[in-house]
């Protein structure tokens, strides 16, 4: 997605040679008009799957989710990061381990928002080792529903996540992947969109 | 707002007398063509006020905020709720006290992403007590940004935070102010729109 692409390169940072940071337009102050054409690039790339919902992590996840469930009609769930006593009724859960937070957390969905009968798209900010979309098919797992595809802001094509997810079978739409990184230079793999 | 009031007595339920389970439109399932509804109103109640960035606090206040940053075309950011490493630069921090969770957080925002010349707008999804609202009042000082208005999507009217942040003089718009509520019956407060 060329315009995300863009934005990457005018307005993010590369850390420690594989922290991008993108705080500025997507995980901590958020363009709301890039998300709604993120909305529209992933609708456009899952659109005739027969998804019921969207399904995505608190927090980061939240934004790209809501204008893609908005584009095709449909609710938006977004996992918890742990047991919250606001949540419904009984829970389906899964571990996760976070790259950035070098940490293991849990994640749960109430089991009064999904169903054998969904069909599932999820949604992410970031792709890296595959652990959050992992951690989240376990839970359409728990709760019988269908997982129809992956749709990934950002990939960090050099790390294994994206291979990993693949290989399984997974349809994983990314809209930017990137190759190479450093301070200096950031690299895009190509991609047929 | 009257879509609003229906779709709380029809999705919503009441439980202890004091928490309003809303996670199938609001906080876990998220409702998008109502978000954008949200967003189209709060953007009618504080257009014109030079409004130049929309503040919230991860996760629930996304949701909303990011429509009407969309509508008054402004950046969201949202307040992380923990020190994460993954944040830029310097933090403005302060403590908020959690009335669901029932204890203190840390809510924190880079200052790369507040700035003294920011007109900010807080939007939340709740107001019960008011303390998120000063928390994030508190790192607008430490910014030196202007609180310009606080949209709320439920006020529950019948504890303190509305009286309160209204009695210190903040322009709070509230979608939905519950007056009374019971397992058996929500009462809202008449409201001029």
């Amino acid at each position: 997605m060329e315009l995300l692409k863009k934005v990457i390169l005018e307005r993010s940072t590369v850390q420690d040679s594989n922290v991008l940071r993108v705080g500025c337009f997507l995980n901590h102050q958020i363009d709301p008009y890039l998300m709604k054409e993120i909305g529209h690039e992933f609708a456009r790339r899952f659109e005739g799957k027969g998804i019921t919902k969207i399904l995505t992590i608190e927090s980061s996840g939240i934004a790209p989710a809501l204008f893609t469930g908005y584009i095709l009609g449909v609710p938006v769930v977004f996992a918890k990061k742990c047991i919250s006593n606001n949540l419904d009724g009984d829970l389906y859960d899964a571990c996760v381990y976070s790259y950035t937070k070098a940490r293991d957390y849990m994640i749960c969905v109430s089991s009064e928002v999904l169903s054998q009968d969904d069909k599932i798209l999820i949604i992410d900010d970031f792709l890296a080792n595959g652990r959050a979309v992992l951690g989240l098919n376990e839970l359409l797992g728990k709760a019988g529903a269908e997982l129809v595809g992956v749709g990934i802001v950002i990939e960090k094509g050099f790390q294994y996540g994206g291979q990993l997810l693949r290989d399984s079978g997974f349809n994983v739409q990314s809209l930017a992947i990137i190759e190479s990184m450093s301070q200096d230079k950031i690299v895009f793999k190509n991609q047929e969109e």
